[in-house]
C-alpha cells in the first residue's frame, strides 16, 4: 500500500526550526560513523514531496541544489501565482485529502511529507498520515516552530521501531493506530 | 556522585498535561507485560523529590494515597503559608541552587525532579539537572502543558540509553553534556 510518511528531524522539546526557520542546531549535527539517518532507507520507495509554502522558502533560501531532484514535489499554497524555483515541483491549491487520494492510486511509491507543522497538524487532522519517522536531536532549544502546529486532534500510533546512533541521535517511527 | 534526575512522561507534541493538569491520556497507557517504564529502577537510588506548587496541587487532587512515601519531598513555591498535606513533604521558598547543592552534599541519594514545566526549565536553566528519563507516550494530544515551559536556555544532552516496551513506550535517558 502506497503510504504517506512524515520524516523529520525535531529538538528535544519538540521543535522543528528556531522563530526564523533557521536550523543551524539541527545542521551542527555529525552523520552517524556508518550510515545515515534513515534517508537513504526512506528514499527508496518515495515517489512524491509535499511541504508547505514556508518550508519550501526555507529549502529554496538555503541556496543549495534542490535537494529533491527525480522526486515530484508539490508546494502547498492558495497563491494561485507562486513562483516556483526548482525542477518538477508544482503548486498544490487544492485538496490535499483529493491529492493524496490521487498520488496513491495512480503511484506505487510513498509520499514523503517534508513539512512545516501546519501542514503536518492538516495531515494529521484529515487522517492522511499513515506513518511517521521522528529524528530526535538531543538538544533543547528553547524556542520555536512547532513540530505540531496549531493543536491538531489526539491521535494514537504503534511504535513500529527505535533506532539509536552513535551521535545520540534516536529515530523514532510509527505508524497509525486502525 | 548525587544526581538531580528529571523523570516525566511526555506525549509526542512534548505536553506533559492537558490544559487543566489532566493526564487520562498517560494513565490510559497499560502496563508493560514484564516490569514497569523504569520507575522501580529510578526509586533503588532516589532519596529526595522536588516539584513545583501546580504540580503538587495535582497529584494531591488524583486522591490516592501520597506516591512518595519514605521519601523528602518539597514543593517549590514562593508562598511561604502553602498548605502541605503530604508526610515528610517540605515548602521550599528560597534558592533552588542551594537547596540542590544541600541535598548533593549531605546525602548520597539522588534527586528526582517530578515537575512541572516551569520548575523543569528552572532547573536546565540554572544547569541543575544531571540525568533526564524521558517516557515518550505514543499519542498526539495536541493541547499544551509543555514539557519544558517558558522558553528553556538551550542545551545539549548525551544520549545514555533507549529503551522500548511492547505498549509502544520508549524511555529515552539523556545525561547532560559537560
Amino acid at each position: 500500500m502506497v503510504k504517506t510518511i512524515l520524516y523529520i528531524a525535531t529538538s528535544l522539546d519538540g521543535f522543528i526550526a528556531r522563530p526564523d526557520g533557521n536550523i543551524d542546531w539541527l545542521t551542527s549535527i555529525p552523520s552517524p560513523k556508518t550510515g545515515d539517518y534513515g534517508y537513504a532507507e526512506l528514499l527508496k520507495n518515495i515517489g512524491t514531496t509535499i511541504m508547505g509554502r514556508k518550508t519550501y522558502n526555507e529549502i529554496i533560501g538555503f541556496g543549495v541544489d534542490w535537494p529533491y531532484i527525480g522526486l515530484d514535489s508539490y508546494v502547498v499554497t492558495s497563491d494561485k501565482e507562486f513562483k516556483i524555483q526548482s525542477p518538477k515541483t508544482y503548486l498544490l491549491t487544492g485538496s490535499i485529502k483529493d491529492f493524496v487520494a490521487k498520488i496513491k492510486s495512480k503511484t506505487n511509491k510513498d509520499i514523503w511529507l517534508i513539512g512545516g507543522g501546519q501542514l503536518i497538524t492538516t495531515f494529521i487532522n484529515e487522517a492522511l498520515l499513515d506513518k511517521m519517522i521522528l529524528t530526535i536531536i538531543p538538544k533543547i532549544i528553547g524556542e520555536e516552530i512547532p513540530l505540531f502546529a496549531d493543536k491538531p486532534k489526539e491521535s494514537n500510533w504503534n511504535l513500529l521501531e527505535v533506532k539509536s546512533f552513535d551521535t545520540g541521535v534516536v529515530n523514532l517511527t510509527y505508524e497509525k493506530t486502525d
